[in-house]
């Protein structure tokens, strides 16, 4: 009898060798998915400020390593104890995962499931190893559990979302991560710090309001970043909500007679939403164009140039760029 | 023909000469309103943290000062354009001002007026300058611009709340700061750092609570208990709410990425009333025991035993000392 249990894949990664420098397109081998565990060819993937933050690696640089955590892909194969997806299944993976059985999961105002939570450490989240290699059999590290820059990657069931295969996919990629944390909030501004000649932007901004806004979002993960988003809301009644993903050590660090009088600053992972109860139900919008996230998607290019991704969104010139796996 | 302006008055009063030494009891002299200014006979007056972390100073120094500023009294003379006050009127002075016409003012959300701003800065509000002086002519500083441990005190006409003569003096001295700051936000159990053995405090609430609290609450101004407090509520939604006024450099530090896993600072200046709207509604509610603040008060002495009242509290053995200006 032929052994029907998945194999190792030797397929194509972009991999992170070193902090800041060109990522290398590498011929890697991916591990077979263990138990609770689901083996993705990713269809497409997109760039984010968070794999920057972590690709730059100002603090605890891991190296070599494989970014991507927005993507979108079809299962190929399921570990042990894997129910609810088969092989074909339109999913996209996320950096949240979601029991639905955990203290969080069930309440409606968390979305931190307990049963696996984020770690910015590499490692599949219940035994903390790597499904990846390279060609030399060394391991590479995982990022966020996710790591789509890679043809195929390995996920953790509780961090798979099936969608409906008649979303296209450049618009399902963004669900998994850029249209929970921006959209939902109804984000229509952005302002570029490096464009003002402004001594502060949040100088800039008390200025353009008349005294700060109502409410400011922080979206790349930079403490001083979010200490501006702080000072440009308006005394008295200012929210600031951070949503960018920064280091484990980073700090805010806020004037607290400000916050005292009447400032409030909170967090939101990806804009709070549960990924498999809210991304079908973002997935639906996005069908009936409830949701339009086209105009997010300002490049795409092919796994061979995602360097340009990375060079397009460090020079603000790009939202989101799709990296196809295929062209 | 006489003249009836209000002349100087000479009384007693707690000056505080030097950071964190007794307070010695002192006849000073008190100049009369200025426009837009109250003069009112303290009845009683209450010591709250937030005279103890000023009076200790570990941040900018400002001596000889009166401190206090939770009070209540009756108006003994006004200055020109105070309108809807008149000598006898009962009253409670407040550290933030209420000018109803300012944007803050006029909005639902926003208690920070901006017509007579909080500063921690000495000085009255609209010239900067004090009506206190010693037996030798030197200038007292003002606290909150209340100062409310003298027999006389002057107040701005946006920092000063008519209340029913018929509330007890000492609960109606509580309405002007520690009431609207605790007990509107229905606070029911206090922990006491300096009774645990735990190496952390947060440590200890997060084992109490089996992961932490949905709701911190930080009520004495230190930049390390407000992280503390952060640190004791619950990941993905925990809530931190900063009550207790510190010093102007003072900086909230809390771990971004907690935060951005659903964790919410928020400030709170007196618990977010407003006082001439709010005052007297928690008046009525003191009246009709549907506000019950007599638990509140532990202890009651006289001006000249005020010290005992500081080491009371410092000693975390009173919750409010009611001291009274004719014992
Ligand atoms: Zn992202
Ligand atoms: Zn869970
Ligand atoms: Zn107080
Ligand atoms: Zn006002």
């Amino acid at each position: 009898m032929e052994d029907q249990s998945p194999k190792p894949i030797r397929c194509k990664a972009a991999v992170s060798r070193a902090a800041g420098e060109p990522l290398v397109i590498e011929e890697i081998v991916v591990d077979p998915p263990k138990a609770y565990e689901i083996r993705i060819k990713i269809i497409c993937t997109s760039l984010c400020h968070t794999d920057i933050t972590f690709w730059q690696a100002k603090v605890a640089p891991v190296f070599p390593r494989i970014f991507g955590h927005e993507a979108y892909g079809v299962v190929e194969s399921v570990g042990e104890h894997v129910e609810g997806f088969a092989a074909g299944d339109a999913v996209v993976p996320t950096l949240l995962g979601q029991c639905d059985h955990c203290t969080s999961c069930v309440s409606e105002h968390n979305n931190l499931c307990a049963a696996v939570p984020v770690t910015l450490a590499p490692g599949m989240r219940r035994d903390g190893t790597t499904r990846f290699r390279d060609a030399q059999g060394n391991p590479l590290h995982d990022f966020l559990a996710v790591s789509s820059f890679s043809e195929y990657t390995v996920v953790d069931v509780n961090q798979v979302v099936k969608v409906d295969p008649a979303v296209p996919p450049k618009l399902a990629c963004l669900l998994s991560c850029g249209a929970g944390t921006g959209k939902t909030f109804g984000v229509t501004d952005f302002v570029n710090p490096s464009q003002l000649d402004k001594s502060s932007v949040c100088e800039a901004i008390v200025e353009m309001t008349g005294g700060g806004v109502d409410c400011s979002f922080e979206c790349v993960g930079v403490p001083s970043v979010m200490t501006d988003a702080f000072r440009s809301t308006k005394p008295g009644n200012g929210k600031t909500i951070v949503l960018g993903l920064g280091n484990e050590t980073d700090q805010l660090c806020v004037s607290a007679l400000e916050l005292l009088f009447g400032k409030c600053v909170m967090g939101s992972a990806l804009g709070g939403i549960k990924p498999k109860t809210d991304i079908p139900i973002l997935a639906a919008k996005c069908m009936s164009r409830e949701l339009e996230l086209d105009g997010l998607v300002t490049h795409e290019v092919g796994l061979g140039e995602i360097n340009t991704a990375f060079d397009l969104l460090l020079q603000g010139k790009s939202l989101r760029c799709i990296i196809w796996m295929d062209k």
